[in-house]
C-alpha cells in the first residue's frame, strides 16, 4: 500500500512522551505536573494530556483560559487545570464553567477573582525577578494575608535562566522565592524543566515540566518524541549555472539533482533556516538549496544514489534542537510552529 | 461590555480583501483566480474563498489535495479548485471525490493521472527556469502531444523574481513560456500578484494573485486586511538595573513601566524579531523588551501616559510587511504564521 500523501507526516510517540514525564518525575520527591500550553507544544493538547494523565499526571498548566476550556473537554472532570495568565477581564465564565484554576498575577486579578468568583479555586504567581508575570514584593506584601486566608491551591514563580545552571540569577530567584513564601501553608512551585535539573532545592511541592516532556533541551536525557517526514513531489536535473527557487538565490556549480518537497514556511519550517538547513534520506544529510517558500523547498539530493520518496527533517539524525539551530532559535519555537497541514500520527 | 479576552484578536476585513481582488482583476483583461493555499494565507481558507467568490472569483488554487478537500466543502460545487502540487501518490481519491484539478508537474504525475482518473480534468505546470515545480522542456517535448490531446484546463508556469520588476529573469521566463506554449489551444497562466504588476504581456488567460489579496507586498496599492490587537496581562514598574524576561536579556537603564502581553512565538510572532519589534498604543510606538517567549512578550510602555488594555502589532501604524521586517522576513511568512489561538473576527 502506498501511504505517501501530498502533505508531510508528523509522527508523535506518546510512549516516549510518557517516559519523559516519568523520568522527570523520578528526579524529584514532589508532585510532577505537565505544561500543555500552545496546543501541547504543537503536538495536540488533548492527546498529549490524556497520555500524560495515563502516566500519572494529575495537574496541567495552560497559558490562557481558552486553552483550559479545550483541555477540560479532553480530560473530563478530575485533573487540575491551571492558567498562567491568571484571571483576565472576560475570562470569568470560562474559569467557572471549565473549573479552571487561575494563577493570579496582580492585585487587580486578585480583586477580580474574589469579586467575580468568590470561593473558586485559585493560585498565586509571584515575580522573583523575571519581571514578566506575577506580583511584585510590594504587591504581595499588601495582599498576602488576604490571599493566604482564601486557601490558594499553589504559590508559584518562574525562573528566567534555568537553562543555564551556572547563572547567578537562579540562586537569586530561589532566595527571593524563599523570602516571599517561607512559612506559608500553601503548596509551592518554582521549577519547570530546567528547574527540575537544577536540583532538589528548586523542587518545592510541585514541578511544571514543559519542553522536556516533548524531547527538547535542556533535558538532554529526553527521549525524542517527534519525527517529521516530507514527501518529494518531483526530482529534476539542474545544470551548472541554473538557479533554483525565488530570487534565483541558489546557483548550481556542478550537475545537480534537485528534489522539490511538499512543505514550507507555512508549515512552520522557518524561512530564515534556508541557508543552513538539511534533511536526511536514511543517514545521509542533504542540504536545502534556494529559498524556503510557502509550501515547497528545494533539496540537493545529488549525493543519493536514487531519488527519495520522502526526506526527514526531524528524527533520529537531527533533533528538534538541531533544526532550531538552523534558524538560530530554540527547539521550543520549532515545536510550537509545527504546521496545521501535517498529518499527525500518534504512536502509543 | 468588557470584550478584552486573554487571547489576541485578529480582525480580518473581508471587504478590503474583496476590494484587493477587484483591483487586481481590473488591471488585466483576463480571468482573475485566487490563491487560498496555506489556509487562505493564515486567514481561514473557507471564509476567504467565499468572500472572493462573492466578489467574482470562479477559480481557486491550493497547494495540496487535502486543502482542496477542505475548500470544496466550503465552496460547494461550481468553482474550479486547482492543486499546485499536482497528482501525488495517495491523492487520487481526494482529487476524484472533491472534483479537484491537479496541475501535473511531471511525466510521472501525468501517467498517474491518466491511468488513475481517465477523463478527469487536469492542468499542466511547466518549469520556465525556477526549477521548483513543473515539467522541464525535454519532458514537455516528450508528452506534449499526449497531454494537449487530453484537453488540459490550464497550462501554467511560475515566476521566480516577479517581486523585482527589473530582474532579467522575468523576461527570460516569459520568453521560455512563449517557446513552450505558443500555438496551443489551452488557456495559459504565468502571473501571480507580482506578475500582474509586471504588465499585460505577463497576463495571458488567467492570473493567480495570492499575497496581494491579503494586503501584502509587492501590491503597494493593497488595502490592509488584518489588524492584530494583543491584550495586556499586567503592567509593572521596573527600576534601573532590573532585567526583563528569559536570560535577563534586557536591563532597564531608567525607571521603566513594562507591560506583559498575552501572545508569543507560539502565536507566530517570530522569536527572532524581539530585538527590533514594536507595537502601538494608538499612534505611539512602544518597543518590545527582552526575549519573546512562547505566550508572553514584554513591552516598554513608559512613554504612554497611562497603562494600555491592549497593544497593536499589525494595523494602521505598521503593516504586515513592517512586522516582517522586524524578523528579516517577508509579509507572506507573517500571514501564514498567524496563530491558532487568536480570536478571528471577520468584518464584511
Amino acid at each position: 500500500m502506498n501511504t505517501i500523501m501530498s502533505t508531510a507526516t508528523l509522527n508523535i510517540n506518546l510512549a516516549a512522551l510518557a517516559d519523559n514525564w516519568r523520568d522527570l518525575d523520578s528526579r524529584t520527591g514532589c508532585e510532577t505536573a505537565a505544561v500543555v500550553k500552545a496546543d501541547g507544544y504543537g503536538l495536540g493538547a488533548g492527546v498529549v494530556a490524556r497520555a500524560l494523565a495515563g502516566a500519572g499526571a494529575r495537574s496541567f498548566f495552560v497559558a490562557v483560559a481558552e486553552e483550559g476550556v479545550i483541555l477540560r473537554k479532553a480530560l473530563g472532570e478530575g485533573p487540575a487545570i491551571s492558567v498562567f495568565s491568571g484571571h483576565m477581564a472576560g475570562d470569568t465564565e470560562m474559569i467557572r464553567d471549565a473549573g479552571l484554576t487561575p494563577m493570579l498575577n496582580s492585585v487587580d486579578q486578585m480583586l477580580r477573582h474574589v469579586e467575580g468568583l468568590p470561593g473558586h479555586p485559585f493560585g498565586l504567581q509571584l515575580d522573583t525577578g523575571m519581571n514578566r508575570l506575577g506580583m511584585e514584593a510590594a504587591e504581595w506584601d499588601a495582599v498576602r494575608e488576604l490571599a493566604l486566608g482564601q486557601n490558594p491551591r499553589l504559590v508559584m514563580s518562574h525562573l528566567a535562566c534555568a537553562d543555564t545552571p551556572e547563572h547567578e540569577m537562579n540562586a537569586r530567584q530561589l532566595a527571593r522565592f524563599h523570602e516571599m513564601t517561607d512559612g506559608i501553608d500553601a503548596p509551592r512551585s518554582l521549577a519547570a524543566t530546567g528547574g527540575i535539573l537544577l536540583g532538589p532545592e528548586y523542587h518545592f511541592d510541585l514541578t511544571r515540566p514543559g519542553v522536556g516532556l516533548y524531547g527538547g533541551l535542556p533535558f538532554v536525557d529526553a527521549r525524542p518524541v517527534v519525527t517529521l517526514d516530507v514527501p518529494v513531489i518531483q526530482v529534476r536535473d539542474v545544470a551548472p549555472g541554473e538557479t533554483v527557487g525565488y530570487a534565483n538565490a541558489w546557483t548550481a556549480d556542478t550537475p545537480s539533482r534537485i528534489a522539490t518537497i511538499s512543505a514550507g514556511y507555512a508549515d512552520g519550517i522557518i524561512r530564515a533556516m534556508g541557508p543552513n538547513a538539511a534533511l536526511h534520506a536514511g543517514s545521509t544529510g542533504v542540504p536545502v538549496v534556494g529559498r524556503i517558500s510557502m509550501d515547497l523547498i528545494g533539496v540537493d539530493v545529488t549525493a543519493l544514489g536514487s531519488d527519495p520518496e520522502t526526506l526527514q527533517l526531524i528524527g533520529a539524525h537531527q533533533s528538534v534542537d538541531t533544526v532550531a539551530g538552523f534558524a538560530g532559535t530554540i527547539g521550543y519555537e520549532i515545536l510550537t510552529s509545527l504546521g496545521a497541514r501535517y498529518r499527525r500520527v500518534y504512536a502509543q
